[in-house]
């Protein structure tokens, strides 16, 4: 284990979370909001502690696989941690657990909540916590490689294990250059966003936030209400964005090289045929159900949010889906495991893992009727190799196995199991609101339920592995 | 595919199932119960039925696998469909659907019930329930070829898609011997558990029933309360044997042999210990939280009895658990998916499945961290091969897929959500009783669903795939 490549990385990140405060610092100075002190001290900290880190040049720079999981765990408990400060020092919250929780859920864009009212907060401390969304949406350590040439030729290594998805491919043949292409692309149409949200009538601190909120997929609103008292116009904008930052960015990068047929994948088709499903059949649902809403119009806008927000695992709300009829409840349940493309900004197990397992499974019947044609499965005309199948396989396991651990400890709160079942659904998949007690906050919860939430949150930004490998004593045996 | 030799098979069963029609007819007379005429009638239609499908032998008696989980799943509609004619004749539901439900929740051994009140039913039909559970535990088919030699060589196809588990082994080289090996113990063990009944002092009718119904592990009782009125003695003794028959059966035949070793296997072990930490977390909660017992003592034996039902997916009740605190409703809710031992009479996911999966994540998790020591799982010293393990996978991914389909179409109810997903739970794992409106019967469901939780009983009892091989158009197609 190369610890001293790990200690410099790390160094080097709490030197980028320094340079993150400035953004709420600079918002605290125009709005006079009494954080000032807070992102100041944050900074310092950050900055003091990361230069020391940084003082000694690693001597040997490379690593393996193992390395780049454990940075990668580490880095984002890092984040969370320094990132909990600003919350303690302007007072906006007395619990550590609650400050390490609502920035655990800000960096992992999941947009779980702590406070029952968000528009007292001060407004950098709201810029801050839309900002931690944008910064975790497109992973961390692949926007500092954009920047900083860190580690050789391992670069793989740590993009493999913060990237979402059960594959991860260069767009060109230097991971650098790929991290710069897809940050571009990631801000370009966050700015697209941000100026149609000001056309439509937001005000610029509005639009600020919720585009940074839209952009990682995450959920933190500056409304108590979330989005309910937006325009129709804002709420559309919404649900637009929502889904564009759920598709793969490489996807976009396709378009730009005018490779449409490419762009346009397997993994795409399936997660636009899933989000037109879902809002046909929850439209027609709650409106044949009873009057939720007065139009069919009306319905649609309502129900194309929901969806877009949930699929993407982004969590705004504008209407109490909680209270909807059974059966688009349970749909709303699934999207939340569904989630969004791999190498999107979204969360959950990600459509192009479920195309794979379906696909295996239909391999399987074949193989019980023929048992003599075992082919290999094919995505987009390409063979999916056994690895990855493999792999998809074992991630499955390993999610099911972590949420029934998340959920017996939450069982302990005594609440309901719709409450329990979607807190940790809402948490490990990133997406923000459960239904019942966890809909509107994660108030109800205890600081031990919390505890298990934070990690929950961390390891379904990461997809598991790295948090299980960064806690598994294997990884610290020498062979 | 061999369509005269699926006809002949299925003649064979309906001259059986007109067998099976004898205990309840004889039962009638002794009663004077007013079903005789049922009985009667429905022994007379399988038997001419199927002497008319017998009449012509197949030319070719030979068979391939997929053949064989045609002719499996068609058995055991055929059984059910056939099954059912006396609920209807004798007049105790005038539904079809509710007397289909009723039969293949029977034969499936899963115990969920359509009938609100148990003891006013005629004592045949009583028995009749209580033996379908029986005949379905072991299997139907394996029955059958314990006592009449089918199709030359090719008995192992049906075993296979008959029998629980991951993986099915011959005891003996020739499997008609290996089914007769397994229906003698099975026979043993419920004669022994009818004369410990007897000795509790419970009456002889009582006893055939509850031991039929344990057996099978099914959960079909004669009285209302389940078995809440039964003696202290009585709820242990069903206790321990709803365990034993838990087991698979194998090791039975390796204790016999004097392997003990052998018979104590890891999934044996597995399964004893989640037995043991459910009974004991359960009781630190259920005694802890409220008073709902009186004493440690009364508590752990409720306790116990509960998990073994559940996890042996019986689902018989001494005491209401769903008014239980969360934690406890959780893991019983868990506990209905792990289910019982391969090659038991219980159905879920089975231990040696879990196992595997298990395993087949801290592989990954190994292979991540050292990615040239790429090892097979092994289990018992000895390794599970690819082919295996890719199946319990793709059986996993099944499963996940048969449930959301089901879910999403008992949503349409419009029940709250504990009970879709219980309902869906307790059926296609086989265990009988869910939670909520789905805990004592299954009266609150609308036809459509009843339907859809015929389909998931049978699909849980053979383990899915039979019943998607059935209905995939794949395999009617010519190769």
């Amino acid at each position: 284990m190369n610890y001293s490549m790990i200690r410099y990385t790390l160094g080097w990140l709490l030197l980028f979370e320094a340079a993150f405060f400035a953004l709420p610092l600079v918002c605290s100075l125009i709005y006079s909001d009494g954080a000032l002190l807070a992102f100041f001290f944050s900074m310092l900290i950050c900055a003091a502690l990361g230069s020391l880190m940084i003082i000694k040049k690693p001597k040997k720079t490379g690593f393996y696989a193992k390395e780049g999981f454990v940075i990668v765990s580490l880095s984002w408990i890092f984040l969370s941690i320094f990132g909990a400060m600003p919350f303690m020092f302007s007072g906006v919250t007395s619990s550590y657990i609650d400050a390490l929780f609502e920035t655990a859920s800000g960096f992992t864009t999941t947009g779980a909540s702590i406070f029952t009212e968000v528009e007292w907060l001060p407004k950098s401390i709201l810029l801050w916590r839309s900002f931690t969304h944008w910064v975790g949406g497109m992973g961390v350590l692949v926007f500092i490689m954009a920047f900083l040439p860190l580690s050789g030729g391992h670069n793989m290594h740590i993009m493999r294990a913060e990237s979402p998805g059960p594959e991860v491919s260069k767009l060109v043949p230097k991971v650098r250059n790929t991290a710069i292409i897809l940050y571009g692309i990631y801000f370009a149409i966050t700015v697209i966003q941000f100026v149609a949200l000001l056309i439509s009538g937001m005000n610029v601190f509005d639009s600020i936030n919720t585009t940074f909120s839209t952009a990682g997929t995450g959920g933190f609103g500056v409304k108590n209400d979330s989005l309910a008292s937006a325009s129709s116009a804002q709420q559309i904008i919404v649900t637009v964005f929502m889904l564009i930052f759920s598709v793969n960015f490489n996807s976009y990068y396709l378009v730009l090289k005018c490779k449409f047929k490419d762009a346009f994948n397997t993994e795409v088709r399936v997660f636009i045929g899933i989000v037109i499903a879902a809002i046909a059949i929850i439209t027609f649902n709650v409106f044949s159900a009873r009057d939720y809403f007065q139009d069919i119009g009306e319905a649609i806008r309502h129900v194309a949010f929901t969806v877009a927000s949930i699929i993407s695992t982004t969590g705004f709300t504008t209407t109490n889906f909680d209270i909807w009829p059974s059966l688009s409840r349970t749909i709303i349940v699934l999207l939340m495991f569904v989630g969004a493309c791999a190498g999107s900004t979204g969360g959950g197990i990600k459509c192009s893992r479920i195309v794979i397992l379906i696909k295996g499974m239909f391999r399987e019947l074949r193989t019980i009727i023929h048992p003599r044609q075992v082919k290999k499965i094919t995505i987009d005309s390409r063979p999916v190799e056994h690895e990855v199948l493999r792999s998809v396989n074992a991630y499955i396991v390993t999610f099911i196995t972590v949420f029934i651990f998340s959920l017996l400890i939450i069982s302990f709160d005594n609440h309901d199991l719709i409450t329990s079942f979607t807190s940790v659904a809402a948490t490990i998949n990133n997406v923000g609101p459960g239904l019942g007690e966890a809909y509107s906050n994660f108030t109800a919860f205890s600081p031990l339920s919390k505890i298990v939430f934070i990690f929950d949150m961390l390891a379904g930004r990461l997809e598991l592995f790295p948090m299980l490998i960064l806690f598994s004593p294997l990884t610290y045996k020498k062979s």
